[in-house]
């Protein structure tokens, strides 16, 4: 009945309730989270997602917000009781203010479209990942999207001056200011940002933009060891802090199953090296050379003894082929059978400290595993993938799957890292949370969570455990 | 009997109860705002501090932490029901890691201190204020300071990747992470930040460090109108973003001051202008000459008739002389008799407008008053002075403070601005809270106070009016 009602406030068009037609709803891409629900609504303005949320409120229906649908946590995938509330239909540009370096945007926005409304307007939207075809500005700030620039730019909730909510109770918080300083009680809208859609529907930002960088300089090292990519990256910061656009790290094996895999893929640098680094300048200024000043960075590092060679691109079409090695890397494994991953952060200076022993132990439970950990050195992400050893069974390596992320969590906490640097909870990680967050964190949580959706409608058991409440 | 045991926990050397030695505890520096207490605690370690506040909710004894006691608004000034806990002895640098770019400190460290500490290990604490030698970082934290860099590197919250806070129930919330990207669950440290001691006293941090500058380049320039100092600000920005470490709007009157009232205050320019911007570039880069740059920069203006007349700083003694200028503008009104000051932010575009709206208004209501307004362009962070007019009667002047706040607090809200941009609301501007706030967002705000402080007794009255809750 109180379906009807949704579906009457939403008018033809505004809800899909044909179970073939919302099957793109109730997965996503890689089809490791599936699930079912009796309506997905598709309202297109604000009023109307607060008129549902209201109905569902008092019918006790609750509902899963979905943006672009490529989470990979289960956070945005129903489980049968819940409605999906899509954001796909609210993506207008509101605004563009490029004189203030700011854009207004609804929730439904996809991101790359943002980042080309930005770049129209000799602006730069930073905010860049894999996903940004398909993903939605609502869903990025939801889970505090990271991607590659977080270095330079900070996460998602970095790039926020103001935001719109549908609360718990169907009321619309109107958040959306421009402004750069406001200290005018708490701080409402991080609360948000990286809920998962647990405390309201983020309906619409004010996003900061930046100026657009006019130069580039892209460079690919192979590094002395392990221990001398924290130097080269501290040699980086102390020197072009301002202008350092990425700092990646890159395993050899990555590079092996690169140039195996690509028909055109090949390794940059004459000998083989244990591991690489990617490194990205980029800056507004174009009075000076970038390539210069990139290839100074590397002679020091050189002379040093942390770089042993290295390649500047000399053309954005070799800036290119070397960020694709880097951007390959998460499809390309797939060649080589099953894969357990981990998406983990630990305090910077402990990388190659953390990479060591976490390898150490993996290939001591699982002997032959490949292990390919690469990812942003500057803000501590690393992606700790394991392959599978040649010649598995990869259903059986695949089943290690809990006891390996054990191994590597356990290790993570141990240097106070995280079991979740970007990808957040979802129901995939629920369980971490209670295994690694102190009882008094969960509380503080639940309690907050409590206060703003008593009756839990918003994306249950996401975050939180249904009983952590 | 509870302050009883509240001494006994602390020990002699712990706390204050003799009236003449708590004075210093009990009104700020303006003599704005004085109180009175029954006791300042003066807990040094976190476990006091954890005590004593779950004696005062046992005993429902309401807190004011205060930090260096330089706020503005009331909010660290005892009402004499609260007893103060200072966090003045709290004070050692915990941990300083340059290699991860962090530094780990408790709240009662002098920013000054932090800073020279940062230094030394060849980096740099970004937060600067005027309060620095006196204001500690926990203060600076729940205040969510700002500054003349926030331009660059963002407010006291953007500075900071963990807390520890003492919550009001007395158990101590360990978030002292020293990660750049962590997504498990609500960011809770930021509630705390800005929450002005109102949800728990911050006890300790992990703050970001950055880069060292080893050049920087200041310019002092007459702009052509007040319009132009927005397109000398897109320019800045357009070509030299990341470098473009402050940009200061300063009025004529202002130079005025300085010259007339200052021994060795004098105009850099030979001629006058009705405005002036100060510009400064910083660079951890040594590769080029950042004087240059500016000087380019400054060309470009002129050729764009954006500039008039300018000097750039060939010295660092000319630069602080420049910087001086800025710097004086707040002490040096007091010569001039009595001052309604207005601590205010807007979107940055809509500077100018509002200047010429906001000064046109107060010269209608009070003839002859004479408005100051400087301040930090990249934020749209204007302190809107105002100085009596010339042989006025003071008393009768700062009389009209109520309704002059009145008419520049309301044409703030038109241009959808802050009421206060920096200072924070604590008890000066609970009404504010009331009159420009909406009932939706006040409620949010009281929710979270009443489930994390059901007993209030955490710097009660600030923020929130005790009835909002």
């Amino acid at each position: 009945m109180s379906l009807d009602a949704i579906k009457d406030l939403l008018g033809p068009g505004g809800f899909i309730d044909d179970p073939k037609d919302m099957a793109p709803y109730l997965s996503e891409p890689r089809g490791r989270w599936t699930g079912s629900t009796r309506l997905v609504a598709l309202p297109d303005n604000v009023g109307d997602i607060a008129g549902v949320v209201k109905m569902c409120q008092h019918s006790n229906i609750p509902i899963v917000p979905q943006g672009g649908n490529t989470g990979l946590v289960g956070g945005n995938t129903p489980t049968g009781n819940e409605i999906v509330v899509s954001l796909s239909r609210l993506n207008r540009i509101r605004d563009i203010d490029s004189a203030g370096f700011t854009m207004t945007v609804d929730a439904g926005c996809i991101l790359a479209d943002i980042q080309e409304k930005a770049n129209d307007a000799n602006r730069l939207f930073p905010l860049s990942l894999a996903a940004e075809g398909s993903c939605q500005i609502g869903g990025n700030l939801s889970t505090n999207a990271g991607g590659v620039h977080v270095l330079r730019y900070g996460s998602a909730r970095d790039l926020v001056l103001g935001l719109e909510v549908v609360l718990p109770n169907g009321e619309i918080w109107d958040g959306l200011r421009k402004l750069r300083k406001d200290n005018t009680g708490y701080d409402l809208k991080h609360l948000f940002m990286g809920a998962e859609g647990t405390l309201g529907i983020i309906t619409g930002a004010v996003l900061k933009l930046f100026p657009k960088p006019r130069q580039k300089a892209v460079a690919f090292v192979g590094l002395h060891d392990i221990d001398s990519v924290l130097d080269l990256f501290t040699l980086a910061q102390e020197n072009h802090g301002e202008v350092l656009n990425a700092f990646e790290l890159i395993p050899r094996i990555a590079v092996d199953f690169v140039t195996t895999h690509l028909p055109d893929g090949s390794d940059p640098l004459a000998e083989q090296h244990t591991w690489y680094a990617l490194i990205e300048l980029a800056t507004a200024d174009d009075s000076g050379v970038l390539i210069s000043v990139l290839e100074n960075l590397l002679a020091k590092a050189v002379d040093l003894g942390l770089v042993s060679d290295g390649v500047i691109a000399q053309s954005e079409a070799q800036a290119a082929s070397i960020w694709r090695l880097r951007e390959e890397i998460s499809e390309i494994q797939k060649r080589e059978g099953g894969s357990i991953k981990h998406d983990i952060s630990v305090p910077v200076q402990v990388i190659p400290a953390f990479i060591k022993q976490a390898c150490h132990a993996v290939e001591q439970a699982i002997p032959g595993v490949r292990p390919v950990p690469f990812g942003h050195i500057g803000d501590g992400n690393i992606h700790f993938n394991l392959i599978q050893p040649v010649g598995a069974d990869t259903q059986q390596f695949l089943e290690q799957r809990e006891s390996v992320n054990d191994i590597i969590h356990d290790i993570v906490a141990s240097y106070e890292g995280s079991f979740s640097a970007e990808h957040g909870i979802g129901r995939s990680k629920v369980d971490e949370m209670r295994r690694y967050k102190s009882p008094l964190e969960l509380d503080m949580m639940a309690t907050i969570k409590r206060s703003l959706d008593p009756n839990n409608i918003m994306n249950p058991g996401r975050i939180l455990a249904g009983d952590d409440r």
